[in-house]
């Protein structure tokens, strides 16, 4: 019943960690047995959690720093969705053997850079031992947006279905990875290989959308199952333009040599984009916002009466998809 | 990258852990990306997260049910700590290949029957698979009491020294199964072993000591060494007697066949049980505030100027106990 770790790391931890939450009064110095904070008055707040695993959602040997910015993306990303903005943070860690004092500073760094860069604070956290896989669990809160949360349910039949950024790039870094590109490999794309460990949460955007946008999810999971996630909450169905979807450079360079890989666009995962829908009269708004936030957004189909969703490739025949994205579980 | 789990799991959790959360609101369900609350006005919200890892904090083969009430009963000990009122958690799971269906059926039982009667609301979480130890945490939100939250560094010199329950219960049923109670067994401590298993957080009470309390904490490193931390961090001393400690009928057996045991009772850990201290005209006031909350309230010693903290046995000579209590990391 005892740790696993040799005396002296708990300086450590205290030495790259601590500093990180001490410049944030509502961690109390974590000197207490609990964070306190005062939410703004009448603001809902969001909140959510998310785990990465070692082997199953990184490889042990990626950068400290990007699984530490990697952890802390996917539930801002979350948060986006919700048209809440980010505010605070709390760290779970479970180390095992090979996280040492220069993993720790790596590890570190990396949190404490994107922190700063997405205004959020870390207040508290937990640090045990574990004989197994490293194992790092972060609650993020964030204020609802005054004009409310967005949900997944409230889509309605008739409203444009937009999309952030670019579409595919995290899923076809992983098959540039697994050799299911041709000839081609990852050291080549390194835009996409960034986009794989590296998401980019539209934190920016997600807030301004509250009233705008009447459903709203990130997608994680891969278009066509999140857009069924929304169409199955909204009793709705949608229509996507395959040659709608918005493409990085990359994406289209490694899609130009493997047409085949397009399914991995349309349902590959671990995109964090926002994918939303609002009633078409909100189109200006939306690009208007897009542009103010530095945010590309795109037009990608319409929702309609009915169920399910289909992605038209450019003859205008439904493709063939994987039902789902991955899972990581 | 991908889980180790059986295909149909995503089912069973569905099936024991989701109905925890569907019945609070702020879990929309589990169907968004963020649950969403609203703060009462005015009050701030305590925030805490623990992490336990199979072969840890917990044995493989401990009851799931005992396993789930400890984690939450540990975090809701924090925040009683903070004099805030239990409201929402959020559970993070990592499970391994033995946590099969009756494993989480049993988990879930234990989980909701705590959650009910402490009126804490499951809003969210996150599941995965690990190829390692079972590995939990739990971020419990609590609202704070009118006073305001009560923090560890605000004791004065010349204050009572008060602690709630019994001590020593579960650091001796630890040294029952280490077998270092000469020929005693746990088996015939029952109380002793629940203690150790299943803490038991005096939410009922911290939230009442906003405004009495000048500083506390919860005993998770033990006695003498929480009792240090109150001191270090408000710049005063303490002074405890052995004599006051309140002992459970089982701990006090335990203690007369082995008196060597003592230290276990000031210096062992895990007692879960609140630790504070008050300006000696409290006194009436925090009796009957336990009496009224069913929680034994005991005075066990004073601060004073300077530093440090001194238990004393009934000879008056200071004991001898190591420096820190039990530390799982």
């Amino acid at each position: 019943m005892a740790g696993t770790r040799r005396p002296g790391e708990f300086e450590a931890i205290a030495r790259w960690l601590a500093p990180l939450a001490r410049h944030a009064p509502e961690s109390l110095g974590l000197l207490d047995d609990a964070a306190v904070l005062s939410p703004a008055p009448g603001r809902g707040l969001a909140l959510t959690v998310d785990t990465m695993v070692e082997g199953i959602h990184f490889v042990a040997d990626d950068p400290p720093g990007d699984i530490a910015r990697k952890l802390l993306r996917v539930n801002l990303s979350d948060l986006a969705a919700m048209a809440a903005e980010p505010r605070w943070c709390l760290l779970a860690m479970s180390l095992g053997e090979s996280q040492d004092e220069s993993w720790l500073e790596a590890f570190a760094e990396g949190l404490g850079a994107d922190l700063e860069s997405f205004g959020v604070a870390l207040i508290g956290g937990d640090t045990t031992a574990t004989p197994g896989p490293l194992t790092l669990s972060l609650t993020a809160l964030g204020e609802v947006g005054k004009g409310g949360a967005v949900l997944r349910s409230t889509a309605a039949a008739e409203q444009d279905v937009w999309v952030t950024g670019t579409l595919g790039d995290a899923a076809l870094a992983l098959a540039l990875m697994q050799g299911r590109a041709g000839g081609l490999t990852l050291g080549d794309f390194p835009c996409l290989q960034g986009r794989y460990r590296v998401p980019q949460p539209r934190t920016a955007l997600g807030p301004r959308l509250a009233g705008i946008a009447t459903a709203m999810l990130d997608i994680s999971d891969g278009l066509a199952a999140d857009l069924g996630h929304i169409c199955a909450a909204s009793r709705v169905g949608a229509d996507v333009a395959f040659e709608a979807l918005p493409l990085s450079d990359e994406a289209r360079r490694v899609l130009d040599a493997c047409p085949e890989l397009a399914a991995s666009v349309a349902a590959g995962g671990d995109d964090y984009e926002l994918l939303f829908t609002a009633a078409p009269g909100e189109a200006a708004r939306i690009e208007a916002l897009g542009a103010e936030t530095g945010v590309p957004v795109a037009r990608i189909g319409a929702t309609r009466a009915g169920e399910g969703v289909v992605v038209r490739d450019p003859s205008g025949s439904p493709m063939a998809l994987e039902s789902s994205g991955w899972r990581h579980f």
